[in-house]
């Protein structure tokens, strides 16, 4: 039992340290906008995690051997103190790469002794920061491609399966009625997720697979990024603030529509989904193509009969509190709880998920805006 | 029934200008900020929306006597065309205050002409019109509150009839269960009111009254601007940035906290609604008293048993669409149907509000940082 | 003598309200941008200055009818106190345009009599009370094309004489050596034009007439707008972040270039000076040109030689204070002294500076940005 | 010769190369802010300069091993091309500071086949070349203390000798008169000490030593940060807008105040100059002193007679051209002539600057509102 978890924490580990393996020391420090993090900080921040909410609390007699990095990697935990500014995260130049391994290895020593001395004593704390080391191990490639894209060479990084094109379009009848949305309790699942509760679906049809590049350019070839009666008001400014006229990374190079990718830049292939769109491009979208977007209650209720996991996929849904959602008490109610507003719901994972980390449950978040994460979207409509 | 509508439109029109009646032209042409817009944009724009969706289209023979107006005053409908910038709305120093006028009483000519000929064929197009109206009522309210707000010598514009002091507090228990929400239908409903569907409510208990001034001076005195964690994310960065420690227009003068109000600067009620607050402060004065803002379908279906319209009342529902909404077709379909994102519901009315203009179903919505509306809220909580 | 004293001080004032006159309420409270004034605003501060630099310390037994005034009109004087953000002199709707007429009487009123009973004790006070009314006379005319220039429908205000076409084009050669520059003390001069003192110019040549907006167009015509290697680097950064590509005001309209003037939009005149540049812009076109700008003082050294009087001449030089200048005392001293950095000297005065106001030792200046003001340039070349 | 033209090369190359030599590669790539640069930034972009203006012009066969190297090391010149955004050099991860290593070796080594080869045939403009890398090596040090005082560690760097205690104070006077300025022409110089030219200087006096911290700690103690009067307009917006109270880098601690420096943070040493103030706080002092800063050519004509060198010192001359200036052809004419308006003309030298940098002509030049570089001020007055 305890071997079992040392085996899984190390191997959750180790999956952190495989994708970050391959960068220098300056493309583990460089931030590439506010919004994104150094991978050095992600390596840093992740074992914060496991220092601070399991070690300090429950291992007699560990020290953290850098008292100030409760402060330096504090990633917005007021329950924990003070913290440098997100924006400024590019400029913690020390403690150096190869400080941060050392942190780590630190860190794994003292957990691996404590999961054989206490097992399943701490098994949920260590759920949870597995799980949170999962998501920024997909923060990692996100963060690494924003700033990959920044830079005027486009470098390559990884050799990666790009996303397959997908099978068949076409969709699902779903007949609605009272269904039980939520996680069930068994397992592990985020605050979020909880509690189950019974919510009333109409009758709709949901899209067996995401939408396809192919067909986001039939929305750009037909005008979709100059017709404001498409947009949300807030997104067609957002359309003409920043100049949007294709999804994130895209660039039309002789004669072609192409995509900056952790692999470098490559044709767009119109039969895998699209990706890099933000909610308001998401929802203009499906405007056009005369649908809308599903909720994050029809896509959890249909998710058994489609295929999913290649993109995350916006859904009609805002982030709110499920009804009877309580914070969890301590720091880990700022885990979720304050990004409960402005956000919008993402289901299904992406190819950059670690595998097993999501399920259909799972709710992830983001600002209308965001277009550096895995985003695309499925379709729904009204019967 | 043609002397009814004539009746009833000149009523409400009559109703704007008295409101605008004692304001100079300086006053009626300044623009406070970007969010608020002048008097006498009001009392033009209102105008428009009957010339250019009720006698252009429904008036044969009608020739605006300033066809530049149909573009001047266009607030945002991207069906109708091009318009000024919204910032930019205090620069229209012609036409003049006294051509609004007669822009006006043109207007209403035609308009008097076409109810008395076409009777019930336009009665739901004026309807809208009407509504669409006092709606600017309200708004010339808010919007000249700011503008006075900011003058150094803070004037006085209405004695107005201030915020009464409130019945004694108290909850409602509330069985939930599945209830009907959304306009029936009978009568007029602006479109996001519909369509009436059924959702799950779970059991829940709200208060017979809104938070009052002196339970929000407690929120204050117990350091709730100055506590991150009772707040989300983004509305503590409001704090920060905007200095907030208090409501809008609130301000500590010899020993007490008074407000600004239409009546010039006043001090505070304790007993009265706290008024201009944003969601952010409702949302932290929530958790702060342990409870939350009730969904606007909790709002709704207990609107009947407790007594609302001093001020709009912030609820924990982001402005959506309804399951099976449809947008109306033509620029109709932007009337609200382009703001459902990023905002939150409010429900109920404020002492601004005209009378008989709200309902239980109604769904006004803003942005969570604004605080120019009357707006304060309600509590619920889970049982 | 005193008699002369009060009809020049009504001839200037009355000049002022010549050129308010036509304006309405809304006309005149409205502000075009942060770095101009409601003409509103500009007979009151005039007003002010009068008041609160000569009536109140000078004319005993005078009491201010408004004593918030005193705040409410202080352009930019901490030796007041202190004052309204000038990017919100628009919002001051209170006192009314009706009011600041009133004002102007009273004021005027104290002021022919304290002229009539002080007579030469208060000359120096009154003659720089009249050229800084005489300032905000061209100022009226800038910030009210500013508005006019941003409403939609470009309205026309004054019929007014437009720029004549210039004299044949030609240099005048200059010997330099040792020269004297500033004003000689003689009459009236702003404490900028002081003191005295002398240069060493070197041989050099000056045109004799400002650019001609024809000259302009051959540089805009060869990409003058489009090549960063003739511009400075913060002017090219305004080229970019401003998007300019002619001078303010003009806009290439149905094959023709035309401009904004107070007289409405109208063709540009190729024999005219051209106006509305930045120094950004002067210094450009000079670089063009192979040529360069005039220093000040060999503008004043030439002086006597050639025309102007039609446009503002950006010049060579940085505002900056002359050798032995010291500060007036009291206010006084940040008339210009709080104003010598960051800004270029402009010479000779406009078609919109009042008759006899300028004079060749004046010195204007403004930041290199500005375009607002009737500014042009001259040319210069080394021998 | 040839010999010594390497010697010197190499002695210049290693001494930039020893100051970069502590620092990490996370420590090289990290920007500031955008007006600074990483190390690494400017370890390769001098090492361009060479490329770029002798290698590929003059050394035949010569080619540069990385292409794109001519893009990305680009700093400000038109003429070459187009380059990154400054603002975003921090993300250039790629090369790495090895590759940046080996790509000053490759350059080194050609410019000493060069050198051995051509000899004073490319003497000047590798004089040029090296004063360019003098320049940077001070820049290396201003651009990392930027960084490591944003370092919430606050880390030491180089274990410098700290500015001396200053000798005794006083006042040299001087006779004005005509005097001649700028560089004679014999050895190096930059094209902005050119040409010689005469001037006229009134009588003055100039202080024998720069202010010193606790000179300006009276100044501070005096409410010099909250008093308007003493500012020029554009220097008192910045301490509002920015919360200036003392000089960059210093926090009170403890009872005292105390200075990051390269060496951590450490206790202000009254007796030694005050450093990194910008313009506007240097002038701001001078006013509250009752004196006034010298002028660039008070300052040079007084130069042999008083020691200096130990912090920039900002003059009160704008950055504008000598009388003659001719910009030098090509791409040399971008080095200064692009930078004559809005910055201030520093003088002197600091600590950080290369020994035999800096001559008595030399004008260094930044924005009024610059207060990471080593500048402080002397004071001058009239008599």
């Amino acid at each position: 039992m305890a071997d079992a978890a040392v085996a899984r924490y190390g191997r959750v580990r180790l999956a952190t340290e495989a994708l970050a393996g391959g960068l220098s020391a300056e493309d583990a420090g460089a931030q590439a906008m506010p919004d994104a993090s150094p991978v050095k900080w992600h390596l840093a921040h992740t074992t914060w995690f496991f220092e601070t909410f399991v070690l300090v609390p429950r291992a007699p007699g560990y020290r953290p051997a850098s008292p100030e990095f409760r402060f330096l990697f504090n990633s917005y935990y007021d329950t924990v103190g003070e913290r440098p500014r997100r924006s400024e995260r590019g400029l913690l130049t020390r403690p150096s790469l190869a400080e941060v391994w050392e942190y780590r290895r630190a860190v794994d020593t003292a957990m691996s002794a404590l999961l054989e001395r206490e097992g399943v004593r701490v098994e949920r704390l260590v759920d949870l920061g597995l799980a949170h080391e999962e998501q920024h191990q997909e923060l990692i490639v996100t963060d690494a491609l924003a700033l990959f894209a920044r830079h005027p060479l486009e470098p390559a990084w990884h050799e990666t399966a790009s996303a397959p094109s997908l099978p068949g379009a076409g969709w699902l009848d779903r007949e609605g009625g009272r269904v039980a949305i939520g996680h069930d309790g068994v397992g592990f699942a985020f605050d979020n997720e909880l509690p189950r509760h019974a919510v009333l679906l109409r009758r709709h049809r949901i899209a067996r697979r995401p939408v396809t590049g192919g067909e986001y350019l039939a929305f750009m070839a037909d005008g979709g990024y100059r017709q404001p009666l498409l947009w949300q008001d807030d997104g067609w400014e957002c359309v003409r603030r920043y100049g949007w006229n294709a999804p994130e990374y895209w660039s039309y190079r002789d004669g072609a529509w192409t995509a900056m990718t952790v692999a470098g830049r490559r044709p767009v292939n119109p039969e895998a989904p699209v990706c890099h769109v933000s909610w308001w491009e998401a929802e203009a979208y499906a405007r056009w193509a005369g649908k809308r977007l599903p909720t994050e209650e029809e896509w959890e209720d249909a998710a058994d009969s489609f295929d999913s996991g290649m993109v995350w996929e916006w859904t009609a849904s805002p982030h709110r509190p499920y009804p009877g959602w309580r914070a969890p008490t301590g720091a880990f109610g700022e885990y979720n709880g304050k990004f409960m507003a402005g956000r919008f719901v993402l289901r299904g994972g992406s190819l950059a998920t670690p595998a097993g980390h999501c399920r259909k449950t799972y709710r992830n978040f983001f600002p209308p805006s965001a277009r550096w994460q895995f985003s695309g979207m499925r379709l729904a409509e009204d019967v």
